[in-house]
C-alpha cells in the first residue's frame, strides 16, 4: 500500500471542443455581435432543453440528411434502477425539430409570424474526424407563419446572414458567398428534360461540386439511358449540368440562362414557378455588393425536407471546405403535432465549425486572458481598503477591474497585469496626501488620476 | 389506408425546463446582469463541453452529496455499431468536475490566480417532483491557485455574489442572506466536545434545519450517548446545538459566544482557527448591509469536498426553500488529475431554479415578446423598399427594428406591433415629400420624425 495518489492525464474528449480564456473571450464577441444583429431584425430568442422524446427526435425530417439516425445519442441513467423505462429522451442533432415541437405546444401563446433566433449547442454521435465536432453551436433564425409566408422573408435571411457574417470579427479579410436556389428549378428541369426520377437526380446534383462535372454526367447518363449504353443525344444532360454548374449574379442572368432551349421544355410551370421565385429574392438582395449572393442551381440541401428557397454559404476561395450556413423554405414545420400548416423559413450557422476555422487562422480578435480593463495594485497590507474602495468606484463606473490578492512586489504586480493582457495598471497613494497614478501599459505612460473621473486613453 | 395524417400531442419533456420568448428575455438580462458583475471583478469566462469521460464524472468530490452517482446520465448512440465500446461519456452534474480537468489539462496555458466564471447547463437524471429540474443552469465562480490562495478571495465570493443577486431585475423585494461558516469550527467543537466521529456528527448538524432542534437533539444523544440510555450531562449537546442554531452578525458576536465553555473546551486549535478564519472573512465582508452576510455554523455542505469556508444563501423569508447559491473552499481542486497542490475557493448560483421561482412570483422584467424597439410598417407595396432603407439606417443607429411583412390594414399592423410588445411604430411617408411619423404605443402621441435622428421619448 502506498499513499502516493494515482495520477490520471486529463485529456480532451475527441470531438467535444473547448477553448482556452483568451479564445473564449472571442467566441463571446462572436456570440454577442450575432446576438446584436439578429435582434435588430426583430427576432426574439428562444432555447429549448437539450433533449427530446426520441420518437420526435427520430422523426425524420431537418437538414440533417439521410444518415443522422447513427448520430443520435440517447440518454441513460448510469445506475438504472428497477421499474425505468427504456431510454426514451435523445440529445437534439439540430434546432429545427426542437422548433417544431416548441412551436405547436406553445402555438396559443405565441405571435405569427413568429420570427425566433437560438444559439444552442447541437450534438451528432458520428466517428470523430478532423473538422467534425460531436458537440457544437448551431445560430439559427427561421420564420413561422400561419397558412402563407411572404416571399420577403426568404429574401430577409441572407441579408441578415451578409450582415452577420461579413462583419464578423476576424473575418475581415475572408471573402464569403451566399448561393441560392430554389428546389423547384431542379425539379422542373427534370420533368423539362424528361427525367422520371427527380429525386435520384437530385442525389446525383447535390454531389456536383464534390464529384466534379465529368464523374457527375456519367452518372447521370448511366441513370437516363442505362449502363453501358451510349448515348443517343446528350445534348440535355450537357445543358442540364451547365445550367447547374453555372452561378448567375441577378435576375436577368437568371432568366437569360433558362430561356435557352436546347432540348429543354422552357414552359414547364413547376420550373416557370421557380424561377419566378428566385429571381424575385435575388431582386431584393440586390442592394448587397456584387457576388455576396449567387443563383446556384446545383444546391439542394435536406432532401425530404425544403420545399422551395435553399441556401449555402461558402468561403469564395475555399468552396470545397463546404458550406458554414445553410437552410431553406420548408412547406409545413409542425404537422405531425399540430393540424394547422405551417410554413416557414430558416437558416443556420454552424457557428463551432466557422470559429474553428478563424482560430487556426489566428485572426480572431484576441483582447486578453483576464476581461479587466485595470488592475489596482495593493501597495502595501494597509492600503487593502483603499484598494478595494478605488477598485468599486471604478465597477460602479463600469469599469472591469481586478483587484492583486497580495501585498507582493510591483514589479510581480504589474507582470501579472502584463501576462493577464490588463491594459492599464491603478496605484492607488502610498502615502496619504499624494494621488493616485495609472499607467497604460501599451504606452508605458503613468498619469495622475482620481477614481471618480479617469477615463481610459484615446485609442 | 388513409391520407389523414396521424397528430402526435407535443408534450413537455419532465424537468427539463423551457420559457416563451418573454420569459427567455428576462432570462437573457438575468444572465447579461450577471456576466457583467463577474467580468468587473476580472473573472473570465470558459465553458467546457457537457460531457466528461464517465471516469473523471463518477469520481467523488463535487458539491453534490452522496446520492451523485445515481443522477448521472451517460450517453449511448442510438444504433451502436459493431465494435462500438461501453458507454465512457456522461452529461457534467456540476461544473466543479469539468473545472478540475480543465485547470489540470491546460494548466501550462493559464495564468494563476486563475479566476474564472461559468454559466452552463447541468444535468441530473433525478426522479422530476416540483420544483426540481433535470437540466438547468449554473451561474458559478472560483479562484484558483497554486499551493497558497489567501483568505481574501473567500471574502471576495460572498461580496460579489450579494452584488450580483441583490441588483438582478425582479428581485427587488426579495430579502436574502448570505451564511457562512467555516468547517473547522464544526470539527474543532466535535473535537472540543470530545465527540469521536465528528462526520456523523457534521451530517446530523446538516439536517438541522429541515429536522429542528429537538430531532437533531435526540439524534445526537444517541449517536453519542447510545441508544435509550439516559444522558448523564445534556449540556454540552444543547451548548454545541444552540451555537449551531444562532445567527452572528459580526466577527465580535461570533468570538463571545465561542468562548463560552459549557463543557466545551475552547482552547482547542482546530476550533481556535476556524474562529480566526471566519472572523477575518467577516471583518472583510462589514461594508455590506447588516444582515446580508451572517455566520451560521451549521452549514456544511458537501462533506468529502470543502475543508475550510463554506456558503450558502437563503430567502431570509423562507429559508425552507434551500440555498439558492453555494459553495466553499476546497483544498485540493486537481489532485487526481496534476501533481500539483491548487487550493481554491468557489460559489455557484442555482439559477434555473431561482428564476423559476421568481418567475412563478410575477416579478420578472417582462418587456415584450420582441426585442425591437420600432415596427416600421408597410404603408402600401410601392413603400417596400423605403420601408427597408427607413429599418436599415434605424438599424445602423442602434435600434432593434422590425418591418411588417405585408400591405395590410395598419390597424393590423399596429395590432402585431401591441401583441409582440414594441415600443414604437413607425410611418414612412404614405406620399412623396410628407414626413415619416413615429407613434408612442404606450401613451399614443404620434409625432414627425428623421430615421437620421429620431430618439426614443424620455422615460
Amino acid at each position: 500500500m502506498s499513499d502516493k495518489k494515482r495520477i490520471y492525464k486529463p485529456k480532451p474528449v475527441s470531438g467535444f471542443p473547448e477553448w482556452l480564456p483568451e479564445e473564449r473571450q472571442a467566441e463571446q464577441v462572436w456570440f454577442d455581435h450575432i446576438r446584436r444583429v439578429f435582434e435588430s431584425y426583430g427576432f426574439c430568442s428562444i432555447e429549448t432543453p437539450s433533449v427530446e422524446e426520441l420518437d420526435a427526435i427520430n422523426a425524420k425530417g431537418g437538414d440533417g440528411g439521410a444518415d443522422v439516425d447513427k448520430e443520435i445519442y440517447v440518454l441513460e441513467r448510469l445506475h438504472k434502477e428497477e421499474g425505468d423505462k427504456k431510454a426514451h429522451l435523445a440529445l437534439h442533432f439540430d434546432q429545427t425539430v426542437p422548433l417544431a415541437r416548441y412551436t405547436a405546444q406553445h402555438f396559443n401563446e405565441l405571435v405569427f409570424p413568429f420570427k425566433r433566433y437560438q444559439m444552442q449547442r447541437v450534438w451528432r454521435g458520428e466517428r470523430p474526424q478532423a473538422g467534425r465536432f460531436r458537440e457544437f453551436y448551431q445560430c439559427d433564425i427561421d420564420v413561422i407563419n400561419i397558412d402563407h409566408l411572404p416571399l420577403h422573408f426568404d429574401a430577409e435571411m441572407p441579408a441578415i446572414i451578409w450582415e452577420t457574417l461579413s462583419s464578423l470579427p476576424g473575418m475581415e479579410n475572408e471573402e464569403i458567398q451566399i448561393r441560392i436556389s430554389n428546389r423547384k428549378i431542379l425539379v422542373g428541369l427534370c420533368e423539362a428534360i424528361g427525367f422520371q426520377d427527380s429525386t435520384s437526380v437530385i442525389r446525383i446534383v447535390d454531389r456536383l461540386e464534390k464529384d466534379g462535372m465529368v464523374s457527375t454526367s456519367n452518372k447521370l447518363r448511366e441513370l437516363i439511358y442505362g449502363e453501358n449504353t451510349p448515348a443517343t443525344d446528350e445534348t440535355p444532360i450537357r445543358h442540364f449540368l451547365s445550367l447547374c454548374r453555372n452561378k448567375y449574379n441577378n435576375s436577368d442572368d437568371l432568366r437569360d440562362a433558362l430561356q435557352t432551349n436546347k432540348g429543354i421544355d422552357t414552359s414547364n410551370p413547376t420550373l416557370k414557378e421557380g424561377i419566378k421565385k428566385l429571381a424575385f429574392v435575388l431582386d431584393q438582395l440586390s442592394h448587397l455588393p456584387e457576388g455576396a449572393v449567387v443563383a446556384d442551381l446545383s444546391i439542394v440541401r435536406g432532401l425530404d425536407y425544403y420545399t422551395g428557397t435553399v441556401y449555402e454559404t461558402v468561403f469564395t476561395e475555399d468552396p470545397g471546405y463546404g458550406s458554414i450556413c445553410s437552410g431553406g423554405r420548408y412547406d409545413d414545420l409542425a404537422g405531425n403535432y399540430i393540424n394547422k400548416h405551417l410554413p416557414g423559413v430558416g437558416i443556420s450557422i454552424g457557428f463551432t465549425r466557422l470559429f474553428d476555422r478563424i482560430r487556426n487562422k489566428g485572426t480572431l480578435p484576441v483582447k486578453g486572458i483576464s476581461p479587466a480593463d485595470i488592475l489596482v495594485v495593493l501597495p502595501n497590507e494597509d492600503s487593502r481598503a483603499l484598494m478595494n474602495e478605488t477598485a468599486q468606484t471604478l465597477r460602479a463606473r463600469g469599469y472591469k477591474v481586478e483587484t492583486f490578492h497580495s501585498a507582493s512586489k510591483l514589479k510581480r504586480q504589474m507582470a501579472y497585469a502584463e501576462k493577464k493582457g490588463i491594459p492599464y495598471v491603478w496605484f492607488p497613494p502610498f502615502e496619504d496626501g499624494n494621488p493616485h497614478e495609472v499607467k497604460n501599459m501599451s504606452n508605458g505612460e503613468q498619469k495622475a488620476a482620481t477614481p471618480q473621473d479617469w477615463t481610459k486613453d484615446e485609442n
